[in-house]
């Protein structure tokens, strides 16, 4: 796990909030498109370079970098599988698997939007055939992740940028009911 | 809904099966992390240009062109809150609002990896103080979203790039079986 490179959103790393936020953690490992992309690939079973650059339609160059930095971040497994010539594939990690969730959610999304005149692709229920639905729920109540159930709050450790932001929407929230 | 742009993944776009995946239509409005951030922010209640700023630690013209973009893209209204100097907020709209779901998934994925040493922000059950263990379920079944009960397929609205796809991932799925 590097946290020593923050290339995608350098400018913010002065910021102790930002540094102690969960998204930005996140997107600072994998939060260009084009590694979103390279993950939904390889949890699709797409583990050579050449399948991941036909598939992306994306530079070479670009490319090589997005792998070596979801390497280098721990979720994707650099493996030789062939030693003459030396040849590499590149599957998903645990860490990698456990991303799953963002890019379904990014997929119903965009399903749920941006196609007017049907979807291309989905999930589709094993039994029923019928397609899913996803939404959040917490695992241990069952309750839906929304702003009736659930509000953000600090954790053990907050500092006090965080502090800052929770008692501001705190407020936000006070004033809209 | 501007589809004509797509300034984060210009070069993926002659890809007909690019086109058709709900991953790329929604990276391609928003797949830029600060944008991310943006809609977290947003979210949150902030609403003005300098409370973005403030909260970012972005550089003024980048902030412009992100909210610019999410603007664009549907996901955030901009309105004019003083008529004398002329003054605007940007409000997230009912689509921008449904993307939280992504936002969240971010948020449970960097909360579970990135912070050994305990949380700094979380959502917390309002009723119980118990935090949230967000995950994916089908809305109507209840099912968990998971490679044992949904498969990946295709739509009424799927092209031959896609159908590929599908048959490629159900391969994977039979040789792992």
């Amino acid at each position: 796990m590097a946290a020593s490179k923050a290339p995608l959103l350098s400018s913010a790393a002065s910021s102790s909030r930002y540094k102690q936020c969960p998204v930005g953690r996140t997107l600072e490992r994998v939060g260009d498109p084009w590694s979103f992309l390279v993950l939904r690939d390889a949890s699709q079973g797409l583990t050579r370079f050449d399948q991941f650059e036909k598939s992306l339609g994306v530079a070479p160059n670009i490319l090589t970098k997005r792998l070596a930095g979801l390497v280098e971040n721990g979720l994707l497994e650099k493996r030789r599988y062939s030693e003459r010539p030396p040849r590499y594939e590149y599957v998903l990690t645990e860490l990698g698997r456990d991303f799953q969730p963002v890019l379904t959610a990014l997929m119903a999304f965009g399903n749920r939007h941006f196609f007017p005149d049907g979807v291309a692709s989905a999930l589709f229920d094993i039994e029923t055939g019928l397609p899913a639905e996803p939404v959040l729920v917490d695992k241990v109540s069952g309750k839906p992740i929304d702003g009736r159930h659930f509000a953000y709050g600090a954790g053990p450790a907050a500092e006090q940028e965080v502090l800052d932001r929770v008692a501001f929407v705190a407020g936000q929230r006070g004033e809209a009911e």
